[in-house]
């Protein structure tokens, strides 16, 4: 007899709780309620789920925010670079793609990160803009701070503009 | 009488399996399971769990791998572009920290991403190596491939040596 | 008998001066007023002398100026690349520079240009300011403009501060 | 009566030789003498004359070369980071434009450059290659190398074609 996904999903965290540190259970309640929320329709993509990434994005800003817990840690316990980077490209190009016309979308060709400061704060913001609106090409840039406004890092963005595919 | 964290993981696993789609309950799995080999210690970290990042570290290169899913998909079904930031600074940076001496750390000042192509095949794959070996700063490259050889971006990395704190 | 460099000099300028077209002519003055400025202190680099670039710096901010003749053209006879990048250094390492306590120096370790657009007015326009001011490390920020406000550029330094040579 | 360009050349030359030191006329003999390679069509451009940098373009790689002289000079008397960017622009951008088909040119949109080292030998050497040839884009790498083999820099250059104006 074949295990369903269902009760394949019941075994596992029956599994992790016997063994689970409070970390761990803090993590596994993160990333559900994430999920709760992805079927809610607060987040449209798992990824963002997963991160508890949100965003607000106007005419010609975003700011992206994503809250700091042990999900998103590097091993000296501040947020991972990638997870810097990753708030970096959603703030630059859901901007960009909220720009483009009907029927368009834009791809990262570059990004650039400097790496300025790092914490042991609550939250990563990331707020865009753009520096340039090509017909083709968009420039944009980003902060992210932490929710004291303590700057971490400055990154640069270059978008193509693309054709959505139908 | 208040509710513990594994009750809240009970009840909050319960109600997503309620509405849960075949994809919502693959992410779900595949969380989980990479959560239990935290446990295991097969990862260090969560953020290494819930992308189900692996990486082998060899003097001189490094090679990360994280298996494309729906966890990582952005708004077209392809990796995040931040997902691929993530991967390469983990090649680059968890081969310049394994390269310092005994007491130190390395920070990444600057990333910069080049992204190529994107892709639909399984795997994500950041091989990573050094440009430079400083006393005070590492310049890294990394090429980003899916597990057909398809080259989806590549990167450059700056590392600041740092003291570990004690 | 030796030719003397000063012999050489004349030579070499009558020869030029026999095949000259008006441009030759122009850019050969733009280069020989650049080295009589040097001379007269105006310029402290031969390179600020070739390119007649000249730069003011305030404390917090930087401005650096090259006029656009066919000395600095490429192939289509638009500023070359090379030398946005040239005063996007200059305007950002200039400040930075100036910044570091006495007996220090800075030396760039990273640069990313983002160019926009391009011009065929009189004169590129770099302004530089700091993101932020570590210890060791200095980010800076720069835009390249033309003279009627036309954004040509963006760029991002990294600088590392260093003990200068006794 | 107006004073043509040429003797106003032959004025200021004059001038400079009266106030030379003996750096003033190895810069203004290497310049002189870059002019007058354009003359002979050695060089396409005065910024190539005046760098002396010349370069050999093969279908898949490249390598241009510029001497090390006070020209280029920061400073410290190494080689200026500005220099170093052109160098490698021109290695990139020179292979880019000869790769696309005729009737087309390519334009940098960004470049990324890591400098590593510095030297106080005699040629900056700068070997591009293609990472990515795409029908709109293309993304180069170049490693900046003294004559002895020392690696000064690498760079990371984006290109996007253009059709070239009649």
């Amino acid at each position: 007899m074949m295990t369903t996904s269902k009760e394949q999903v019941e075994q596992l965290v029956a599994e992790i709780l016997q063994d689970s540190t409070e970390e761990d259970e803090e993590v596994l309640l993160h990333l559900l309620n994430g999920l709760r929320e992805k079927q809610q329709g607060i987040h449209r993509r798992y990824i963002n789920a997963t991160l508890h990434m949100v965003g607000k994005f106007e005419p010609e800003v975003s700011e992206v925010r994503i809250p700091i817990t042990p999900v998103i840690h590097n091993t000296i316990k501040v947020p991972h670079g990638g997870i810097v980077a990753t708030i970096a490209d959603a703030a630059m190009g859901g901007l960009a793609s909220r720009y483009v016309p009907e029927g368009y979308n834009v791809v990262t060709t570059n990004m650039n990160i400097s790496y300025i400061a790092t914490t042991t704060n609550k939250e990563l913001i990331a707020r865009g803009r753009f520096v340039h609106k090509g017909r083709q090409t968009l420039v944009m840039e980003c902060d992210i701070e932490d929710e004291t406004g303590r700057r971490l890092a400055i990154a640069t963005g270059s978008f193509f503009v693309i054709q959505r595919r139908p």
